[in-house]
């Protein structure tokens, strides 16, 4: 089966497309990380204050404009109860299209009321993230809802991958991106787009180095499972889908370097964008501060760029990581 | 001696002037603090993450940036150790202007850093906060420094109400503007700015109550000094100035409507702030929120916009206030 890959057109159509749906985030410059790792320049792009609280709106939106009058009428949905479900849910919600999210039973009360605060529908069942995705498969054949896939779509590609435009239209000097890896949607659409536009552009994929699914499925070669982990980043969690069709091969074909963070990088990140900039990083969206404030990519004399990509966190886990990191 | 009050005019040459200076920033949604207030919605603007993460670069860059190359050149003074020095500090390093800041001895070492970090020389003279101002005036009278005052001052007062055309560019339907009062530069700004664009403009001031200088000041026709107490709200302390000259005018002139906050309150909407939008408000900056959320103010069926005006706030402070004031 062939399958046609997002490219640059597809993104400028998605910009145009969320532009209701989307808020455009600052571009800040931290002078203090700069210093700390000899770059030329450090920016942050503040997707932690987008809408819903992460960037997955921008994919999210794209897809569910996309439908067809018939496909709003029925509905969508999906089995994210993280950053993905938020948006799915905010999206269907200003659209006035119903929106089902699949939840097992073990998933905690507080995201089950974030994901309900936006609007959606809960149908929890099974005992396992498993089982409510087997759930999940057979509403879709049985109802007719719509999926919104959490990564491998080109149009959840093409959306996040607007990041890039907001980026390059505002600093187009920029040498080098960290993007955040876990499924590749991200990292996939911000490589591909930025590639496009110039394709002297570093691309640096982090990874967590509990659960490396992309990375490993590249070295493989193929997609392949790893054992999941508790962490911190929480939202890099997941595999990369054994029947990954775009975003193994965007990150193949785009991606210049892989580094994979630890927990204690996490945390140094998460502390750094508090102490310096007073902003509120989950530790998904801390990784690309970490890997550059443990020298693991050499961001000598470079301008640099990296992604605050949400703040989605329990407040208590929050305030007491960050206590504890305090040096 | 006549006075020359600042005008809208003014706001608008002010506006251009800065615009290198400032960061234009986000006004968003708050939806749950508009169904708990029942206001037909609530916006923040977030001047927290304003360059020097508070507004007061706006009336500090606008001061700065008004001088004459003699002054420039001889340089400018402060005595303000929190956001007012900051500003200055940082606005004179970007024009490579000198800038020094008085300090008494009791100055916590955290701000003279800050201050410092900024690219400020530091002064450090007297036991107490009157004797720094004593140097700073014999410094202005001997070295022929340009003093940048805190707030009394029309360029100040000025550059501080580009927030209003900020707000009122973007939601010109705005019914009623919560602005946080001290020395009232902020206050007076926005509310002349705002009066001036729509006179139905509903303004109220926000004062604490462990030192409601403008507001005792209003109350006698003139300017009082009064009691400071320790609050969390720190950067609203201090008095409005024996020969005050314009922000009292001001705020007698235009604003509507006076509330004090408590301590209590000033945590409510730290932690609210925290909660519902992942962003750090100092305690001054949650006061317009907090005022809201212990319903001082009748908000219902209104379309309300407040200030969080800065994010100056000791780490640890900050971590366990939100961390104990969780529900």
């Amino acid at each position: 089966m062939s399958v046609s890959m997002p490219d640059l057109y597809d993104v400028y159509t998605a910009q145009r497309r969320i532009d209701s749906m989307v808020r455009p985030t600052a571009l800040i410059a931290d002078t203090s990380l700069a210093k700390r790792c000899g770059a030329a320049s450090v920016h942050l792009k503040l997707e932690c204050l987008q809408n819903t609280g992460a960037f997955k709106v921008r994919g999210a939106s794209n897809k569910i404009l996309s439908l067809s009058d018939e496909q709003k009428r029925r509905g969508v949905i999906t089995f994210s109860t993280g950053n993905h479900g938020k948006a799915v849910a905010f999206v269907a919600a200003q659209q006035n299209i119903r929106a089902v999210v699949c939840l097992s039973e073990h998933v905690p009360a507080y995201r089950a009321d974030m994901i309900r605060s936006f609007g959606a529908e809960l149908v929890i069942h099974g005992a396992s993230q498993d089982e409510a995705e087997h759930h999940y498969v057979e509403l879709v054949a049985q109802k007719g809802f719509t999926p919104v896939e959490p990564f491998d779509d080109p149009l959840i590609i093409a959306g996040q991958g607007t990041i890039a435009l907001e980026i390059l239209s505002e600093l187009p000097e920029t040498e080098v991106l960290l993007v955040q890896l876990s499924g590749g949607g991200l990292l996939g659409g911000i490589a591909m787009a930025a590639k496009s536009i110039n394709p002297r552009i570093h691309i640096v994929g982090v990874s967590i180095d509990r659960s490396p699914a992309m990375l490993e499925s590249v070295k493989a070669g193929k997609p392949v499972a790893v054992e999941e982990k508790d962490t911190l980043a929480d939202s890099l969690l997941g595999g990369i889908g054994l029947n990954n069709r775009y975003t193994l091969p965007l990150v193949e074909r785009y991606v210049d370097e892989h580094v994979c963070v630890s927990e204690q990088q996490i945390i140094e990140g998460m502390v750094h964008v508090f102490e310096r900039q007073r902003l509120i990083a989950e530790g998904a969206a801390a990784v690309g501060v970490g890997a550059l404030l443990g020298g693991l990519f050499d961001a000598g004399g470079k301008r640099v760029v990296t992604l605050l990509s949400g703040s989605t966190v329990a407040s208590k886990t929050y305030l007491e990581t960050v206590l504890e990191g305090l040096v």
